[in-house]
């Protein structure tokens, strides 16, 4: 069964058997700079506490297209609900089963065959080429991609084009890249009320009472009409607590969490005095810590975003689509310096789910269309 | 120190030294009817599951007057912060101090020698003397009061007059009697929405914001005006929970628990339909589990109350003031016999606290309330 798989199929294959669970990286980052280091790209390991990552670059002339990624994946779940065992890679009617087969070891396994053709093909190519892997993508993201960032910031190492193998891909392979992704920012809300018991309401002050028409409030309003780019901002409660289960007592506080996603028609500081002034106007008492997780960010032009829609048309003959919809990811930390970025993967169905798969032929396809994209950007 | 002591306040410090929390009683009962047998009355002891309770009537002719109340008190809270230890019954200053000084084993004693005083100089007065007393008031009130009135609703033996002796005075004794309580109604309710990724709302439905501008309507809502025996309606939130604790989560329901203390403008039926409508017109899939704690109720009128405003101003010169205001108690239990029922006892202002305590000579006065009301209702 095995016997014509490619070598990009194989290869994911090797990656799923380490199980890296996010911050684990099982070696994937070693086994890659081993494989690589015969075509010229030089490893730096660096490891932030418990977090492995690898900056592996070809050349240091002209421009510089990095291919960015993580080793790690999320946990299994269940075990005895998946149909073949989650790091065991096996292949069923053309299918590649395993955790992480799509977010994202197909992907960096497609990024190193597509380099290994292409540096065979084109020693003498123009620019630079780099790979930036962390194991804590899935995780906090803390010691991964933006330590690297630092690094090679403080050292003046410049990104150009960078290429993130998250899977965007809906239906067929490519039909949907990301160019852009929405900003994150949460809000941890306390209200100050007055504990009491319930028999004595004017002794005391209700802090869900008090908060209940702001909260109608905040969950009506339109932030933006989002623009060509983006959505809308969205704002969504994720957490509300208040009362200390007891049913004859007042609570004190309420805590809120809350989470806006949202697009570059408003900024994080705008929408932090908005819910302020909701608030405000309702004369609650509160404090709110606020998190910013990333800002929005986008490549709606430029070279990088020519040659992928090049690229995608010359492999598969579809035109892609652009998205900046969906969670965040490393891009964001990627995109701040000014490097174009686009995220570009296999289809998304199966991520983070039991028995997560992906088409072994459109592994080859998204090879295919990595390779033509080095082609694009560093040969034409 | 405690030379002069009256009979009452030595009984008060005897019962605090049987440290009886719910829902112990430490033989208090056992003593009490012991005490009482000498004046002809007759004791029953009725325990239900963990519970104990105690039926002691003196004669079966005529109407009968029931002192009630609970042998049983909360806990101590930390030892520490007592100033004198909780169950030791020191007197200082003229204070009694002690767990249930207050709450209600001052009352009891000021009860039994009330009684003993009355008998003695009344042997042949008119109709009967009860005492009801439980060991489960402060506790899930099942095994109780609420045991005891159905065993004699199902003999036929009918409470006329009753006189809890929960603390209901505010500066000075009998200064506040209740005349009656709110009925008491909690709800249980679940929202329903749709759990999902919060980068990806329009796949969820986010429970919060779907309840929130019916929970602002609930909150803002004018229940009734209240009448002259009783305050406005109120609704309070006790409880609300929502989320995994997870920030990136919409969660999937809401756990709401909220309680109404309602006046005899409308009934427990009405409020459960109205809350009802409120969550439909707001379309909103939920489930609500309806508990009714108590029916309110009053004595507006009637020979006890005239009996208890008549005693009040007899022995201390002062009008006493009607409320049903406050929590519940057990004459909950007992006005649905038809029976009318006063709460009347000491100062409230210590009660369930560290360092509750008792004036010596408001236990004394009590008592004197407490045998002139026997005067007006079973002499005169
Ligand atoms: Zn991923
Ligand atoms: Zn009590």
């Amino acid at each position: 069964m095995d016997t014509e798989i490619s070598s990009t199929v194989a290869l994911t294959q090797d990656l799923i058997r380490r199980d890296s669970v996010t911050p684990e990286d099982k070696d994937c980052q070693l086994m890659i700079a081993g494989r690589l280091a015969q075509y010229g790209f030089k490893a730096e390991h660096l490891r932030f506490a418990d977090v492995d990552n690898l900056w592996l670059r070809r050349g240091h002339a002209g421009s510089l297209f990095v291919f960015a990624g993580h080793t790690d994946v999320v946990p299994t779940g269940p075990l005895d609900k998946w149909q073949t065992p989650p790091f065991a890679a096996e292949i069923h009617d053309g299918m590649l089963y395993g955790r992480g087969a799509a977010d994202m070891k197909g992907s960096i396994a497609a990024m190193i065959t597509a380099c290994e053709r292409f540096v065979a093909q084109h020693p003498d190519h123009q620019g630079s080429i780099a790979f930036l892997l962390t194991s804590d993508e899935e995780g906090p993201a803390v010691n991964g991609t933006v330590k690297v960032i630092e690094t090679l910031q403080q050292r003046g190492e410049h990104i150009d084009w960078c290429v993130v193998g998250e899977p965007t891909s809906s239906h067929q392979v490519a039909d949907v890249v990301k160019n852009g992704r929405r900003g994150s920012l949460n809000g941890y809300l306390t209200v100050q009320g007055k504990q009491g018991h319930i028999a004595y309401p004017h002794l005391a002050a209700n802090p869900v009472h008090l908060l209940a028409p702001a909260l109608a409030e905040l969950c009506s309003e339109v932030w933006d009409e989002g623009n060509a780019d983006f959505p809308p901002t969205s704002f969504q409660v994720s957490n509300f607590n208040s009362g200390t289960g007891a049913t004859n007592i007042i609570p004190g506080t309420v805590e809120m969490i809350f989470n806006f996603r949202f697009s570059t028609e408003v900024t994080d500081q705008q929408l932090r005095e908005r819910v302020e002034a909701i608030l405000h106007k309702h004369q609650l008492q509160f404090n709110i810590d606020w998190v910013l997780s990333g800002q929005p960010f986008r490549t709606a032009t430029g070279k990088l975003l020519d040659a992928v829609k090049a690229a995608v048309l010359e492999v598969t003959g579809r035109k892609t689509e652009l998205s900046t919809s969906g969670g965040t990811s490393d891009g964001r930390f990627i995109a701040p310096t000014g490097a174009q970025v686009i995220e570009l993967g296999p289809l998304n169905a199966t991520i983070h789910q039991i028995n997560e798969c992906v088409a072994i032929k459109d592994l080859d396809t998204l090879s295919d269309i990595y390779q033509q994209l080095l082609v694009e950007l560093l040969v034409k």
